[in-house]
């Protein structure tokens, strides 16, 4: 019989139905076509093709020719810049589309795979989630900072080149208020973070773990949302990305570099979403907010029951994922 | 300049960013592949293969050939036997995965569209879907349940053959209470129901109506989180789908079968899931609940940023929207 887990720090309930599919070998991604060119005449990011994007807003190295760069969405839903207004009408409530939307092209490269990539290439990246998050949090009309990157087809990417995206939100979004509330109570319960409690219940259990380093560690969520959901957890308790260490930032990178070759190794180059959860600088003291990295492969589909209920359907057993990823010859 | 808007009912922000695509037109389907047959041999929701499925729970007629049928999901994830379990540790909470999941072929056609259906099967399905919500409640192991249909590939459906389902789960979502939450605190504070105020409004309003009768009214919301959406809203206050009349249910089949044939002509069939939310019998007089179905064309893809917000962004003007449905061709 299957079994309904609860995600203490989604608060949703997922299905855990391994029954229903199999072995952690059925969710390996058909071959791709044919490889991709290292340059493309048409894509904004390729170097040559800067005058297709807006200015630079921030670049690697800070002179000669970029290594990475990062520039304001062409496409962006929300505007930078004009003024910040709210109407709160009891019916009707609106906020101006203000806010910030960055592309961080992470390489001149067309055609390579974060999970693939050199060491130094990763920190530099996330040494740039950092920069850009920071940044944005100085903005007095930003509330809420999310750092993302969609790979793939089905995790809703809509250009090859090697990107993320930083968004910064002229107020927090009803699914982290309700985060945090839960966060709240979980801390008013039991005297400690939900975070700090998951990491040393999952660092003492090990069954989900799929790595480990002085500073994180990468599991298989207990009620993980979709086959090979993954977190990567800080020990240290902390809020908000933005007060992480340069230390801590490159034990991250090695880390993500880590879970996502082996993803990309053991899956064959799974779509997935990459997502850092993070409270602002203003709350980084709280005792129940701790900062995270969620990946979540698109190996599955959401339809009217998840829509219907917010819960999912996972088709896999946590524990054996964590063990397909820990045993990926990394060779 | 974007606004990002309050969606009251599901308590979550919606970027409405008209100026990032286009007019209504530009979300019309593009041509499907050749036609379906009206039977396939190899389906098994078509006359002649009921051996296919296990036994019926319900039939329409009761004898003779039947014309519409419900049957146990073969491949559900939920169990129908065994006891309901909780486990509940501080970390780890789990439930035994037992639930009721049901198919309902809802015709003997393999290649009909609901939005085209003749009134008559339309109100026999709608009857069907509050026949099994409540034959569902009755099993005291069912705490929440969600009637649903997934149609077209980009919705999710793995059979083409028209087809709803049913869904009863021996849990309450933590989607589902935390907007119970927030519809509580509504009507704290202003002594009215959420959804009985947004109708009032949307009637005087009447910029977001596709289409009103006796006891529905049919809207585009304020807060649409992808195009096209739709909220169609019972004017009757009660919270549970359960105490629907006779009347109503027939009535809403008429409703139903006019949006959806809206969508079918209007945008050449698009994928959509439809949803039922709904409260249970035990919280029927609730004065702070009220059930509604909602429909979610699903014509844009999720990725990075709604999944680390709960936000959505919407490149139509539910205005817009509306005024291009109400002013569909339907002879």
């Amino acid at each position: 019989m299957s079994e309904i887990r609860k995600n203490l720090i989604s608060c949703e309930y997922v299905v855990i139905a391994p029954e229903r599919a199999k072995k952690p070998e059925d969710f390996v991604s058909p071959p791709k076509g044919g490889p991709l060119p290292e340059h493309s005449e048409k894509c904004p990011f390729c170097p040559g093709n800067e005058a297709m994007t807006p200015a630079d807003t921030y670049r690697f190295p800070a002179s000669g020719p970029w290594q990475l760069r990062c520039v304001q969405n062409k496409f962006s839903a929300l505007s930078p810049e004009g003024e910040l207004w709210n109407r709160f009408g009891t019916l009707r409530q609106s906020t101006a589309g203000v806010g910030l939307h960055e592309v961080i092209v992470e390489t001149t490269k067309h055609n390579v795979s974060l999970g693939l990539q050199p060491p130094e290439v990763i920190r530099r990246i996330v040494r740039t989630y950092h920069n850009r998050f920071t940044a944005f949090h100085k903005d007095p009309r930003i509330s809420h900072v999310i750092v993302f990157k969609n790979h793939g087809p089905a995790a809703g990417t809509s250009l090859q080149h090697p990107h993320s995206q930083v968004v910064g939100l002229p107020l927090i979004p009803a699914q982290v208020r309700f985060r945090s509330e839960e966060a709240l109570e979980f801390y008013s319960d039991t005297g400690s973070c939900v975070v700090c409690s998951t990491v040393e219940d999952e660092l003492s259990d090990f069954s989900r773990v799929i790595s480990d380093t002085v500073h994180f560690c990468a599991v298989i969520p207990y009620a993980a949302l979709s086959p090979y959901h993954i977190w990567i957890l800080p020990k240290r308790h902390g809020g908000c990305f933005g007060e992480a260490t340069e230390e801590e930032l490159d034990d991250l990178a090695g880390l993500l570099g880590n879970v996502l070759g082996r993803l990309y190794k053991g899956l064959n180059d799974p779509s997935y979403n990459l997502v850092i959860r993070s409270s602002s600088p203003s709350e980084s003291g709280a005792r129940h907010l701790h900062w995270y990295l969620a990946i979540v492969p698109r190996i599955t589909r959401s339809a009217g029951f998840e829509l219907g209920t917010g819960m999912y359907i996972n088709s896999s057993l946590p524990e054996n994922s964590a063990e397909f990823l820990r045993n990926v010859n990394m060779g």
